[in-house]
């Protein structure tokens, strides 16, 4: 066993300890430390001692049994017997993914658990999961996005093998697998990387503090602890992409961004690996570049997350106008992110006060990941609203089916297909009390601003906030949640039945509305989804004459150009 | 007379100030004041006073007869009476740039000074003088990037209408003219922007502070005032080009990034006034993004300052390794950068201890402003030595034979023609004595760093150091002048009179040496270019039979396939 760690910071030595033993390493060219200790192997615990100072965890640690602070633990990641060598990969464009949350998609919260719900997921009809990220974070309970030890799945999840047991299991039942990796900041707590190399710099600020080093001195060993972390999610663990998170906080201002050697390195290991695999950029800059190959002088990312989709849907919807919902709200609004899915593409936003996005010009839909909602949207409302809890039965299956006629690539959050009434909320597990308090104290600040009853918010150190936010499986044996699972399900189904609902040209997305009438219909080809969100039945004109029900709600009748729908009606129809 | 101005800071009021009396604006629409004033016109001071409080300059303001903290003029740009209604403009590819700095280019130091050596410059015949920036600053000493009323040409150089008349006489001479511009940041006295509104964030960080609000809220504004700027210049001053200061801190996340906003809109001035316009970023990114065009994901810029280019070659012919130069100093780096102007293509830079910059695929070499000196390679040494003060006569001529048959555009600094021996040295005029006496300290302690005797650094407030850095016309009269004089001539007439040496295409430029034997060649289509910097008279072989020697010394033989040379003789010859 060959241990070995990236150690600028050292000044006098690097060792390793291993059951009370401290051993020294060898200091290697260009700040590589390194020692065999033969006697070590998968399943020895492990700490590195910079400067004689206290056990750290590794870097690159492949499993932290004992959480952030504790030690490392050797893995042999090539050991998996997998069963999956005739997967070939899964092919995005006209895929519909399913974003899970490994703590609370089971009752039992782990990846095992996880995999007795696989079969769930194939009766729906989804093409992928899209696991948020399962790196270790401090404590037991959390969304991910304060992880610190970015090689490591977590311990309470089932660790490296519980991973490897999912993504087999997956891929036995023809679902894909993509990883949420968070490569903009490492959380608060148990992050230990500043000690050994400039991981960091304060040339970048970001919301949580200084950013990633990717431009500055010795920043090619901070790409490449990146670049090695998203090769060992595809080869090591078999995933099929990563959903990159925030990436507009990825500051990188050198010639060649960190994403486009990303996309890069990816194409070259998809290549040897013979699978496609997929990266999916969170940006909110509505910016093409990040989607654009490499020759156009974009990133060569598969497909961004395109919140707009989301909040014209919603604010439309709803009625929502807070925050940013304020640039959103008018059908016409719905109409350009139907079409397009940027509604700001260099216009002016009153939110932002000021221009923002581009035209996503010659962009293919499926460049774009949309929702009705996802961890995000619901997590961030101070109560962790579904919006099964804001809109009734029939404007759900609205959102339904315009999310799933869309040239975009839809994803749904986990248990949206029943819509579950269990929130999803902000939950947190720190053990560090002051560390703890700020966060429960900042959540609920965070909402006092907006006029919201602190002791309305949960606390999201509170376990029971945690435990409130687990899908609740027998809701699956009661209406409405059957009806709108059937819904789904017919949606899915006919997703695969239609191929001009899976293309992704943008171009071919015809909308037309009436912002007073409060009517949509949206053109794809052979198929027609038509939209009543007045509060009456009435007559919606058709620019092309309908010819059969596929699918639909609130009575529709149609005549000459035209469906009659209920107030809350849709109807998804061929034409001829 | 219409004053009008965008003051989004200001609370209550704003009111223009005319001798003394103050009227108030009225408040139009998205933050902008105005007030008709029939009385104003031409020649009429005025300030602004936001809420009550003190006189300020206008942002905008055209000309700031009394210096930074005085009143704004009003001027009729247009009232100008040109003679250049037959200017074309210039053509960028194939042309040699001249570098002013007009308070020390002629003994006056005023823009009228300036058109009095004109002709001086079209017998050199270079093809586009590049004036370093000529905006207010404070005081009256000064290398303008320290400017902070962006539209006002400074009082001391002659304001508005000696710019205007400094343009006319270029024209008239058939030299284009380029305005360097600072967009970067604005100097430590004098700038009351903040007070108007958000035209800096602290969103983004440069060395000067704060960044300019290129991306945040308002920004559309920021923006606004910049481009304005940008085609005041080009349309009301005739300039046909701006050279773009430090462009790496136009830190700018948005979809459109500011710089291609900018040459979108130049494009489109450029068709309105019927002559091509040229834009030249000074970036230290060696990211070919920003002379590629939009529709490859580029900024659509003309041509890029590229100080390695520089770098090699000084550290070649000097021996000088500190600092930056550390990255350079092989005949290999200087090959390199004879064959595409960027080292450091992707490549490890000891010096920034990372990779830098990526290679410069499919560009033209016309898109690469190169030289053997300018203002900062000079002016930031503790004692602004110019070439001419560090290498004998024969390694000079070397350097302007490598930068003159060079693909590139090449850019001269004033007298460097000559081989002028006054310096260019750092000068400031502060007259706020606690920022004086810092600017003072902070130099000598600057080069206290590097171990210099802080008393031999000329201080930049002392008016000895800016007086001390005036060109020496005199100097012209007198031997080893007139010979380097002859010699940039002969190489700029033998540039004219030879296409392949205007020409762009990186390709045919072919680079062989001997590190060890201290030779080198560079091959261009039919013209050759021997150097000889070994310590003893040498044969060179040519890869090429030598046909005609077309210039040169160290007393050049050729023999069948080589050349025999002097040290440090040079010899530029046709091929058979």
């Amino acid at each position: 066993m060959r241990f070995s760690v990236w150690a600028p910071r050292a000044r006098h030595g690097v060792e390793v300890e291993i059951a009370g033993e401290r051993r020294a390493l060898h200091r290697g060219p260009d700040d590589e430390w390194f020692l065999e200790v033969p006697e070590a192997g998968p399943g020895t615990n492990y700490a590195f001692v910079l400067d004689g100072g206290r056990p750290l965890p590794d870097p690159r640690s492949q499993h932290q049994p004992a959480g952030v602070h504790g030690p490392s633990q050797v893995v042999d990641l090539a050991g998996f017997p997998w069963s999956d060598g005739a997967w070939k990969g899964f092919h995005l464009p006209g895929s519909v993914l399913y974003e899970l949350h490994v703590g609370t998609f089971s009752p039992e919260g782990t990846f095992d658990g996880a995999i007795a719900r696989l079969d769930h997921l194939v009766d729906l009809g989804v093409d992928a999961v899209e696991l948020m990220p399962v790196v270790e974070f401090p404590g037991t309970r959390g969304w991910g996005y304060d992880g610190v030890d970015l090689f490591a799945p977590h311990h309470a999840y089932g660790g490296p093998g519980g991973l490897q047991r999912l993504v087999d299991a997956c891929h036995a039942r023809g679902l894909g697998v993509i990883v949420d990796v968070v490569y903009n900041h490492l959380g608060p707590s148990g992050n230990y990387l500043g000690e050994y190399g400039p991981y960091f710099s304060s040339r970048h600020s970001t919301n949580w503090g200084d950013g990633v080093n990717l431009d500055g001195p010795d920043s090619d060993h901070v790409r490449r602890f990146f670049l090695d972390n998203a090769r060992m999610w595809l080869r090591d663990y078999h995933a099929d992409g990563l959903r990159l998170d925030a990436v507009h906080a990825l500051v990188d201002d050198s010639a060649l961004h960190f994403l486009e050697e990303l996309s890069s390195e990816v194409r070259e290991l998809s290549a040897q690996l013979g699978r496609r695999l997929w990266l999916m950029p969170e940006s909110d800059l509505s910016d093409p570049r990040f989607v654009r190959p490499a020759a156009s002088g974009g990133y060569g990312l598969d497909a961004a997350w395109a919140d707009e989709w989301h909040h014209a849907l919603h604010a439309a919807l709803t009625g929502e106008r807070d925050g940013y919902y304020r640039d959103f709200g008018s059908l016409a609004h719905l109409a350009k992110a139907l079409r397009q899915a940027w509604v700001y593409d260099g216009v002016y936003s009153p939110h932002r006060r000021r221009r923002h996005g581009r035209p996503p010009v010659g962009l293919s839909g499926h460049q774009f990941v949309v929702c009705t909602q996802n961890h995000d949207q619901v997590g961030n409302r101070a109560r962790g609203e579904r919006t099964s809890q804001l809109l009734s039965v029939e404007r759900l299956e609205i959102a339904a089916a315009l999310l799933l006629t869309s040239p975009f690539v839809p994803l749904l959050f986990q248990g949206e297909e029943w819509g579950a009434r269990t929130p999803f909320l902000y939950f947190t597990d720190h053990e560090d009390p002051a560390l703890a308090r700020a966060v429960s104290e900042g959540r609920r600040n965070e909402f006092r601003a907006f006029g919201w009853d602190p002791e309305a918010v949960p606390d999201p150190q509170d376990p029971e906030t945690f435990r409130s936010s687990r899908l609740d499986w027998t809701e699956l044996e009661r209406e409405p949640h059957q009806r709108l699972l059937r819904w789904y399900r017919a949606l899915l189904g006919l997703r695969r039945a239609r191929p001009e609902l899976r293309g992704g040209r943008i171009e071919d997305v015809h909308v037309t509305h009436d912002e007073a009438e409060r009517w949509l219909v949206v053109l794809r080809g052979a198929v027609g989804v038509a939209v009543n969100l007045a509060a009456r039945r009435r007559a919606i004109p058709l620019a092309r004459q309908p010819e059969e029900l596929l699918l639909g709600n609130g009575a529709p009748v149609f005549g000459p150009g035209t469906v009659e729908l209920d107030a809350d009606g849709v109807a998804v129809f061929s034409v001829a």
